[in-house]
């Protein structure tokens, strides 16, 4: 089967590969990622499309020394496969096994944990600076980056600063057309266009001759005629955008030609200045099912191949978050025309499709630029719109200043949706949404709220768009717990007494609740009488059901998905201080202060003491201390 | 004097006047700004450099329905001379007075309330799309951005958008050769090259007679030949950057030319899709001082004119935490060639002129890129280099998501040197630096210091660049303490007992040390034995020393020139709930949840009760409590 695959040690073999031999191992490692499928949820249209760039890269430059970064980083599995992971490659994504993004601990090749998109020019640029401070240029530091990342906002500003320093990167442009979705914007727009030039179809040595032919006339024109030369020999070999900044434009080239690849990589490798060489390749390339839906297959679930067919192994199970967000939010745009929605490429992993075929004109998919969104939001809630944001709470960060200056300072009705709160499971650190609570509570004016069931995010979404003001809204990647809580309507502020007793009391936040509400069942069916509350909000608290929490209840807990540091814990402690409660009964459970691993999330959750045994087990602790004080 | 300026009651009266009256009214605003810069240090060149901008804008457009966005904002004072605040300019600045930036609660005009650079074309494109949406397409927004905040990542994010939706949206472009320091990066050199173009030099015409004599051959030349010669036009009147993402490029021209700007003005009004007008103005002009050093000049100290020559009035206090910041980090350069600087356009801020000077191959100003800045930093610290990267705590938010992913969470040793930490004065709101210890210590991996002197800020930074991870250091904008606290040197999570007492505690963080220990002083007169504690760190907390002070003092007031939502006084409230010390004898002092105006520093903080007279009358208060407890 994978033969050559499974002699290689070190990527360093490919050194010796003929483009015969490599185009094998791209068959195996095609073969691989289609095995890897069939059991398990994974990234693989992007994977895919990279093999033969993949394979390139290693076969031309030795990155033991030199530095590749790949950007956004879920197309890093042909990469882990050549990189001497391939018998531990079953392991991917799961508890202990390998990460689905670049890993530094795994392995020497690679450099930088990445999954927010956008960042590995800089990185490479500043990679290439240090090696030249220190006398190493002769290492090489190459960028892998998308189409979809490339609009990215940092994506400019590390060419601003690559095209001044005349930076030796190699930035690899790998345009598959899409990012999770088709990709939107203009840049998108002239990728396209430069598909078309004729250095791709061929037609340069026509351009030579008529170029040849071209009279010069006396001074001044004759100097002028110069420069027009100059610039259509620019435009010749396309891409003046980036020829504009500095930066050497190679391409188009066909991105699944190993031997033309290998060619033009040996060509840009010594060369002086920054480079940006555009590989176009194929999300999906190699399976016909991906190459027909590259955004189904994505991340697809588990699938079995039939004849070239794929075919679904695993369904859904209850309805997520997700789900109850969408709805809600297309409802919401159904009932007020004033309402719009904006996201950064992530429509499909918001399942916002449907919203966006119903209101075309309301939806706007900016692409992968959250800090954008923010601010173009702030605009359309400046005219007196009622935007709703719906990006990633790890992915929100890109916003942060935004989220400060052109919303929160400016107080105006922008609601954030922020999906994938807590931990997001099989993708990891760079993924888990657990600093938001955080860092949104700092600023004024925010109103933060997480909600306990899937039918409250629907209420908490309405009565967000009610609000004269910034509201962010955070819930996990998870079923949305089944009970119906609606029967107290959201107020600002207010919380919800799910059950009383005063024998200890757990404050379980958004998803915690479930948690919470069945730790609390245990424990009556043990005697203990534990009150649940379900704070509903994080920002303001509910000061008068919390006081008489603190008052009659002999422990309090807070259950958080959630940083524990500066989270909605520490919230609870700033208020008890202020009012001088005593809270020395008071424990808070939260994510501690480390990056969490990646691997199933209830796992995950489990093992950091936030799932129901675990909360019952903390809540007998603090009984029997609280009857030992007595 | 200013006859024509104290007769405009709104800048719809500017649509009245002629060019004559306006070129007068620009000389009136031009006195008007010397005679403000005579009282007080205010920003001054970019305003000079924007009077005939201003002029023409307000007598071409109804800014009370169409909307304007003064990006950064800081140039917004000859907008607020026509738009009915002249009475009231010479209090901008001061406490009470009128903002030195846009603030939307002094005027309709104002609509944003700006200080960071960049957001205005996002904010502006999103404006119009609710326009449109709203029916309201006859209202035209306009953003006037700065050549030094163009290559900010969210431009670029904003023009991909704006030119996808063909947004209605003017962009002006006001490029004056300069950020506050000279801008930097290819984008800066690419708009040198604009103003050296054909159309700007007049020889427009010779061009197209040569088009004209370009022969024609036979297909598929000839379809190629068509494309040349559109290329060429595009090419001829520049901005192809510009004109490739669906921008339309007019300019440069002259921003001192009332009467081109208007008319060129009126040319763009109507254009469907956006439009970005380069305009060209001289940063001072028409005071001769400024224009030769528009560095300097760009919040110059306040001064004199003498016969054409700026006599500084005012000349400076003690040495400031910046000037002890730049001497320590001169000084680890010279120790040590590992060390390089980081800066984001904020050079002559950060008073890093002549460590520039003297490394200038490990000085790095990348224009104002925060997230470039932060990225790249990382870069150079995976290679074995130590860098530094000094940016004002307010706009590191812009590096929020970078913090996170390419140095938190990699864990590199990079060293933030957070500059106006604290609150900013004069600046006001955009600019107080008042939430990073907040948005800070949620990360994992990140030390957290804050000096309570400037000899303790320089022996900060060298403990910092010995830690085998990322750092932040957050200092005010402030003359720095006197005191010499040096004989306990830094150790990872040690605090400095300053004085010992059991009457009560102050953990004076950073500049409320002096605050702390000149409090402890007068209670001590007053026989009160108060202990004061120089934290040192804000994350990871000295355990020992805390448990101390919560042990033996009767109560503990922490004090720190930050948000108090998630701040310093909350991590302290985190560690005792964890340990289960009694927190009801203890006070956080600081920011309270609200957006802090402008004004003088230290009438600020005495506001707050974060002086000297308000420490002490707490402490007094709290001792009597917990006397009448016993």
């Amino acid at each position: 089967m994978a033969k050559l695959l499974e002699q290689i040690d070190s990527a360093i073999d490919l050194h010796a590969m003929s483009v015969t031999d490599l185009e094998q191992l791209a068959d195996e490692i095609r073969e691989v990622l289609c095995g890897l499928l069939s059991i398990r949820t994974a990234h693989f249209a992007s994977n895919l499309g990279v093999v033969e760039l993949c394979l390139a890269l290693h076969a031309t430059f030795d990155f033991r020394q030199d530095r590749l970064i790949w950007d956004t980083g879920h197309q890093i599995y042909p990469h882990k496969l050549v990189t001497g992971r391939y018998q531990d490659f079953a392991s991917i994504r799961t508890r202990g096994g390998l990460m689905g993004y670049p890993n530094p601990s795994e392995s020497e090749y690679d450099l930088f944990m990445t999954g927010h998109a956008g960042c590995s020019v800089s990185t490479a640029v500043g990679l290439t600076s240090g090696d030249d401070l220190r006398g190493e240029s002769h290492r090489k530091s190459v960028a892998v980056i998308g189409d979809g990342a490339f609009p990215s906002g940092i994506v400019f500003e590390a060419l601003n600063n690559a095209g001044e320093l005349a930076s030796n990167s190699l930035i690899i442009l790998n345009d598959n057309r899409m990012s999770i979705c088709p990709r939107v914007g203009s840049v998108a727009t002239y990728l396209d266009r430069l598909r078309s030039n004729p250095f791709y179809t061929g037609l340069k040595n026509e351009v030579v001759k008529v170029l040849n032919h071209v009279p010069v006339f006396g001074d001044p024109a004759e100097k002028l005629l110069a420069q027009i030369k100059e610039g259509v020999k620019a435009g010749l070999h396309g891409g003046m955008l980036f020829e504009e900044l500095g930066i050497h434009y190679v391409g188009p080239i066909d991105g699944h030609d190993i031997g033309l690849i290998s060619k033009y990589l040996r060509m840009v490798k010594d060369k002086q200045g920054p480079v940006l060489l555009h590989v176009v390749t194929d999300k999906g390339h190699g399976y016909q099912p991906a190459e027909k839906d590259p955004v189904f297959f994505h991340t697809p679930p588990a699938f079995e191949d039939q004849a070239g067919q794929a075919k679904i192994l695993s369904k859904g199970s209850s309805p997520a978050y997700t789900n109850f967000a969408r709805d809600a939010i297309g409802a919401a745009m159904r009932r007020d025309e004033r309402v719009t929605v904006m996201t950064a490429a992530m429509c499909q992993g918001n399942k916002l499709e449907p919203v966006r075929e119903e209101f075309p004109e309301r939806f706007f998919d900016v692409g992968i630029c959250e800090s954008h969104a923010v601010a173009f939001a702030a605009g359309h809630a400046k005219v007196g719109l009622r935007p709703i944001v719906a990006i990633y709470s790890t992915f929100l960060q890109r916003s942060y200043d935004q989220i400060f200056q052109e919303v929160a300072l400016q107080n105006l009705p922008v609601t954030m949706m922020m999906d994938r709160a807590g931990l997001a499971g099989p993708d990891g650190p760079t993924h888990h949404g657990v600093f938001d609570v955080g860092y949104m509570r700092v600023f004024p004016n925010i109103t933060c709220m997480a909600p306990g069931s899937g039918q409250e995010l629907a209420a908490m979404l309405d009565f967000a768009l009610g609000v004269d003001g910034p509201v962010a809204i955070r819930y996990p990647k998870a079923s949305a717990a089944e009970f119906d809580l609606s029967d107290q309507p959201i107020e600002m502020g207010k919380s919800q007494i799910v059950r009383w007793g005063t024998d200890g009391a757990i404050l379980g936040l958004g998803p915690m609740l479930e948690v919470a509400v069945k730790a609390a069942e245990v424990l009556a069916a043990e005697g203990l009488d534990i009150a649940v509350i379900n704070p509903r909000f994080i920002k303001p608290l509910d000061a008068d059901v919390l006081e008489q929490v603190f008052d009659e209840c002999r422990f309090v807990v807070s259950a958080e998905e959630a940083a524990l540091m500066g989270g909605f814990g520490s919230a609870v402690l700033e208020l008890a201080c202020q009012r001088g409660w005593d809270t020395r009964s008071f424990r808070r459970l939260g994510l501690p202060d480390q990056f969490i691993e990646h691997g199933d999330r209830a796992e995950l959750l489990a093992e950091l003491g936030m799932s129901v045994p675990g909360v019952v087990e903390l809540c007998r602790e603090l009984a029997s201390q609280g009857a030992e004080a007595l």
